[in-house]
């Protein structure tokens, strides 16, 4: 029998009437003759109601409590779901994500799925369970005992799922979520975005990353390795979605493919910095040990022995990297610190972008005819970002999903048997 | 180091104040030089919410995944308080109860403590750390797989401490709670009731198994067996509470000790019962296999063939065992069955009692001096109980509390060298 992997996230189990909605659904796939592996997130705000928990004895938690703390809320809606389908006549069991077997190096937190043992899956698969697995999370590895239960950062469900399709070699991983699949461009922003039946798996890595917040980055890229289609789908209605998948068109297609956007950044500036060797090390080495991920970073031209440096952090992270910084700005002699918060990011990215070199000068134009000031940009092969004030942020989407025509439907292509073929062999 | 095993209930842990006068008092003892194992049951309601999602979703839960549910209540009270610990700068870990190495059987909801592997326990020990473990939980022995959570159902957390205690061979087990220890009587029912500086632990067990709401019958049962001393006190105070205990002096006494009062029972009669072999299995089997527990049962006098016969049960029960019974009242052609809720408990407990014919008498002459009918009467070694009418309840305590001068205060004696002696042979 085919093996599935869904995973449902944390609004599509927000109350008891979502769960069982999310119960019929899995009753139906089974009943079309799947055997389902099914991974939750915790249900609506369970997750924040545990923050503030914690939040309410201390400020500076310990990451491996946190994580024994937060992985309840997986355990909570694990166990729910599967009191809904015994309440269907329908035999499921749930699983930790120990007990999935989902190891995990020791990084509390933001944990890294090592290896997968899923010996304990596949026997209640055989026993024509679905099996519910909490998402997010693993076990670090012990001999003999039980191990430490690790998180795997935020959207970690989606991860899980994929690497669970990957482990059972399953023949799909649906992403069930509440939106109908990706957008050309978040609705929100842009009425005119458009549902993108196929994204490329390159493509959708630079989407997740520049900010489409339906993914999480590394269940792509885990997805992408192992060559697992994976389809973003809404718990709510019967639409495919959108299938993320090795996509040999695109090379061809030479096309934007969408719109990312992201509001959850901050900028910081050194002014006047010396100029000389070792520098961005030293800025940069105490951030990476603190977790804070930098994103751009632009260094300007120098001028008469210093320079400006400029780079873009999540803006959560903005008052550790002040204080993180501060005497480090001071010990290297640097003119000042700045910070700006209310900056955007806009980003478009497309498989052909590199091959064709008017993009970014169609882009900058978009921009400038709406008057919107560009203060950094970055570009990958497949994608040009700018950084420009947060209010401008709807008017530069709008303007660029115009500019790049990408209200119009494209044509689905689909692989041809060869492409098929070659993507089997890569996922076996 | 001695090792001290304390127990939380979940009254000292209901919110982020307690947890921290929680954590308070942990650090006064490590500071005193105790190797702490701290077990904690969930805060405050968090129990009664569980079963609240749970009840959302179905009437008849899944035992397996209901346990999976109700023990996160454990693992979020056990994170809190290793970071109200932290937050002190006591080094302090957070274990579930299968980390702790506490295996049980497979009897969901109820499960029993098969043996502990205490590995764990003892390497966080030994890094000078507190180790609190997540109590009335445990899991099944799987090999190489982690195994199903299981619990050890209401009050399990006693079990937890005590069960921990006898196998780390810790120096005591304090069960701190939100009354100072154990009362000749519920004070809320007899104003005059008196705090008792030591209890034996068969008198201890009877009162559990009677009523007294402060500790688990098992865990009682499971410092006898193991010579463990348990101390019951107030998170909130520092009176030294009840001592349970190995009691020599109790056989001299001839004392009552104290009174159990239980309003949570209902009487079940079956009236006009043939009076053949085999009736009685028909009847009890049935509920034992459903997990009903029977308490009293009699059984009149047999007239032309028929007789009435009587017991209590849990009165949460008493909608089960009517719907288990009354097709076996139709097939086994009794004349008819009735059921009371509004009766209660009440008992007389005191090792000396079997050796003294006086007391049955003296409790039977006190109820019926304040007009109180008796409706059932049960006795053991040492204990006398009586049901009677919900609504003497109050009455017939403080009566029987008079009658047996309960409140007056008794000499404590401690137990010679050779009882202390004898005492540590057991345990060792």
């Amino acid at each position: 029998m085919p093996i599935v992997v869904q995973k449902y996230g944390g609004s599509s189990l927000a109350d008891a009437d979502r769960i069982r909605l999310v119960a019929d659904r899995i009753q139906g796939d089974r009943e079309r003759g799947a055997a389902l592996v099914v991974v939750v997130s915790a249900m609506g705000d369970t997750t924040d109601h545990l923050l503030e928990l914690a939040a309410g004895i201390t400020d500076d938690p310990d990451p491996r409590e946190m994580d024994v703390l937060l992985a309840t809320g997986e355990h909570m809606s694990g166990t729910l779901v599967a009191m809904a389908l015994h309440a269907m006549d329908v035999p499921a069991i749930s699983l930790t994500g120990a007990q999935a077997g989902i190891r995990t190096d020791t990084s509390h937190g933001r944990a890294r799925i090592a290896n997968i043992d899923p010996a304990r899956v596949h026997r209640e698969l055989a026993a024509g369970k679905v099996v519910i697995v909490a998402g997010f999370q693993g076990a670090t590895e012990e001999s003999n005992v039980t191990g430490d239960v690790t998180t795997l950062g935020r959207g970690g469900s989606d991860t899980t799922a994929v690497a669970l399709a990957a482990q059972l070699r399953a023949e799909r991983c649906e992403i069930f979520t509440d939106v109908e699949g990706i957008f050309t461009a978040d609705p929100r922003l842009v009425p005119d975005a458009r549902l993108m039946p196929v994204v490329g798996y390159e493509e959708m890595l630079e989407l997740a990353l520049q900010g489409a917040q339906v993914m999480q980055p590394r269940a792509v890229e885990l997805g992408w390795v192992n060559g697992i289609e994976i389809a973003v789908r809404s718990t709510f209605s019967q639409h495919p979605g959108t299938r993320i998948k090795e996509d040999r068109q695109v090379e061809q297609r030479n096309k934007v493919r969408g719109l990312a956007t992201d509001r959850h950044v901050a900028k910081v500036t050194l002014v006047g910095v010396p100029d000389v060797p070792g520098i961005a090390r030293r800025v940069f080495e105490p951030l990476a040990a603190a977790g804070v991920r930098v994103d751009m970073i632009v260094q300007n031209v120098s001028h008469s022995g210093a320079t400006d440096m400029s780079f873009t952090v999540d803006r959560a992270d903005l008052a550790k990297v002040k204080r993180l910084l501060e005497p480090i700005v001071r010990e290297m002699d640097a003119r000042e610190l700045t910070t700006d918060s209310a900056i955007a990011k806009v980003s478009i990215v497309g498989a052909g972008i590199h091959n064709a070199p008017g993009y970014a000068a169609r882009m900058f134009g978009a921009l400038a005819d709406q008057g919107v000031n560009i203060e950094m940009i970055s570009t990958s092969e497949i994608r040009i970002t700018c950084i420009i004030a947060e209010d401008d942020l709807e008017r530069a989407a709008r303007a660029l999903h115009t500019a790049f025509q990408l209200e119009q439907p494209e044509e689905v292509v689909e692989a041809s048997p060869e492409a098929a073929a070659t993507s089997k062999m890569l996922r076996g």
